[in-house]
């Protein structure tokens, strides 16, 4: 094998263990979806073998719409099941089975976790591993090469520490908690099902000091980070412990990649924080709120439940609740986007005029 | 403990040795504040315990306020003693002793650190690191688990080396400084009191490279990394070394997480650079420059002497010392935000006729 | 030596192997430059030692000029051999040789690369490093400490595996690769001559997740990353793994220090991304795009081939072949600079009628 012969096929064995037939009527089970058998009558499907994107599906296997950009795809599908919306239910082709469903892309993730269960954590300390004698580990747990355990520590159930990973005094892991690679973890309470991918740091001392006469003095800070329940925090993201506060996650909030958490932020539930984007020290989050890629929020302000921050936003100043704001300063969504036309119109007339 | 616990209470045990106690007096020598008596009298206070926000201390506990946005968890506190400016000395409840200065952040940065004292190095290798035969170790340092330590390298007394880091061929640390865990160092030589945190990235090669006839030729970086007394070097930053010349941080400057500095930038004395800002190729800061979070400096620029750059600010040109520039591309501040203020209001006037 | 002492000298023998000297017939070779020998005909080299900057080279060495903000240093260089282009090359000192060509910092970046050969594998493997025993590694590779290597791993001639890092199961690697340290490589396939520098994150799963009732779900992903040949991937970036399909990065193609790729990304040869720029999840780069520093592109778009991305632009469709655009949102370069001029004119104006 060699990094030009890239066949596009998913699941492939050299790094994933599918699981698997899986019968119509058990995906009919697992996502609720309203089953329209094939138009043509031809395709009796008894089990379905895996899952794949439209254009390389096969008729033994299931695929999905999701997005309209790919209505093409899917009208030259030869899947044996496409999970789609119904709006898009009799663009289906003929030979092929629907599963009709209002929100395909959670039936997929569902049928998915089906043929690619989460791998499970294989109990047992790997030799090389550095383990502090006085901590508190469930025998249940896998702890992967060149790990490092240190004092007090305890760790639930189940959960994975990824290689060259280290876990410092007192840190505190949930159940069914994943570390990944080369994570730095320290001062830190963490709820059951965290994730963590790897090189993400969390826990170290923000960026906090006072200008003296003969340069800066640092303020020791002194809180804690606190993940709740179900957050996963991408790779190489930051997560500075509070100053006198805790840096709090709500339960079920998910960072992406190359995030920065300053300290003391307090974060909702269910919020998305998209890679790249930057929190600064003290804002507050509501739940389900979106902050999109490339976003920053000063310090010291509050987000409102279920706003949506957009791309590259510059956010300087309180955000209300359901809102949608972009454009640095931000503004809504609306506004930005007709000054912006408005701009460019207004230009492009004064060209026409100047050249006259 | 578990992560629904948080009670939000500073200096939690399990992560933090706490000092002290100490007295009313050695707060007033350590930082020079005037004390005002409590104006109820009530309240006698012979030593102080610990510090703690305002919302939670308690009578023997010290906080501060230094922020006007919290002045209403000031009027409610029951801190014992509270670091405050002139400006609110007098909202100061009866209960409380005021100490009262010009820089009450600063005031609070020097208690804060009698309470939390920074760690010491405990002098020792672990077991479990590699250290080549060929180094000149100051036997003070602490090396943690895993950390690895190549030839010729050289590092001055009471360094901590953290868990997992490498420090590469040649590289010269001084006396005092503190390397987190999975710190990437090499090509580079250190100041004392440096501080770098987790997963830095200090010394490989920076973007440099010739477009040839059959694709990107590499030009070999010959410079090094020179980070002078007292940086700061935050969480997954990276600093490339120099390509002909060295790059360089200015003594007393400090980066937080996730900052990109390329080849050959040279930053004068105490400058802040923060959060997912980068600074490009062969660009010269002069001392006490702020660079605010996400902004972003092209190469072969000079920025003046105390000039700040705003958050997300796009700089394409040289900067002015002393001056305050944002907005992408960068411009003088008050010019920003009078433009995006005309701007909204042409498009709000334009629609109110348009509707007419 | 300390920090304080910073000559500026590139090539320190403490971190930099060279080698040489050369004759001036190999340079004339070696780069296909015209020899102009120098005016005063007193500087007869016959051997070059070393290659500097223009301020510091002396009578026998080597430098060059590729910027013409730096046209001062040319005149009151010291240098033996400069390598200028032919607008520049009646500018050379008169006891300096030139040598000119239409593309100075390629034929720089071969000269270099003779003084500074790259450093090549030293063949073994590190007693510290973990090998799982199902592996096929070439025995002419180099391992660093603490290296991990799981099963099934595939590694070809003359590759170094940095300290610290991590190829998990099942990963390929062509030949001549340099994996840099504390990396974490996981579902991937790579190239020829592909270099990975320090705590990049390639092949962890990607922010996919659908919104369900009760949080959110996450799809499982199993695609893989493609690195094609001579690839090269910055400190701390990080890229996630297709979904369904692969990410895919075009042979020649280099990233910069912390640049995000999203799942499913297909980027083309010799593209070059700029650091801490971001492209979304499915989007596609021909080839020769260049995307500048902190740009972001959303995702499910397509970059024509030899496109250019502006520095902080924020792109939100699709970008045509060989068109320059910048802004947030995108727009053609000219446009975006001529919309600026344009506002800050007519709120000067505006400001001065105002007045009167």
């Amino acid at each position: 094998m060699n990094a030009e012969q890239n066949n596009n096929q998913p699941g492939d064995s050299r790094f994933f263990d599918k699981s698997g037939p899986y019968s119509l009527e058990k995906l009919v089970k697992e996502t609720g979806a309203q089953l329209i058998p094939a138009q043509s009558g031809k395709n009796i499907i008894s089990e379905l073998t895996a899952i794949a994107p439209l254009q390389i599906a096969n008729s033994s296997e299931v695929s999905f719409l999701d997005n309209k950009r790919y209505l093409p795809l899917l009208a030259e599908t030869k899947a044996g099941v496409v999970i789609v919306s119904p709006a898009f239910a009799d663009k289906v082709p003929s030979d092929t089975v629907a599963l009709v469903t209002t929100n395909p892309y959670l039936a997929w993730a569902k049928v998915a976790n089906l043929f690619y269960p989460r791998t499970q954590a294989k109990a047992g300390i790997h030799p090389t591993a550095y383990i502090h004698p006085n901590v508190k580990l469930d025998p249940s747990i896998e702890v992967q090469p060149f790990a490092v355990i240190m004092d007090n520590v305890e760790i639930g159930k189940n959960c994975i520490i990824g290689a060259h990973s280290i876990i410092e005094q007192g840190v505190v892991i949930g159940n069914n908690c994943r570390i990944g690679s080369h994570v730095s973890l320290s001062h830190a309470v963490l709820g059951d099902r965290v994730t963590i991918y790897p090189g993400a740091r969390i826990g170290q001392d923000g960026f906090g000091f006072a200008v003296g006469d003969e340069g800066f003095v640092s303020v020791p800070q002194i809180g804690k980070v606190i993940l709740n329940h179900d957050v996963e925090v991408g790779a190489n993201s930051t997560i500075d412990r509070g100053s006198v506060k805790d840096t709090i996650i709500g339960a079920g909030s998910r960072l992406d990649n190359l995030v920065q958490i300053g300290h003391n932020v307090q974060m909702g539930k269910c919020c998305i924080v998209v890679s790249q984007a930057g929190i600064s020290g003290s804002t507050q989050l509501g739940d389900f709120v979106t902050v999109a890629a490339q976003a920053g929020l000063i310090g010291h302000i509050r987000i409102g439940d279920r706003a949506r921050i957009g791309a590259q936003c510059g956010v300087m100043s309180d955000v209300e609740p359901k809102s949608d704001v972009i454009g640095s300063p931000a503004m809504p969504f609306r506004e930005f986007f007709k000054n912006v036309a408005f701009l460019r119109r207004l230009v492009k007339t004064s060209g026409t005029k100047e050249k006259k």
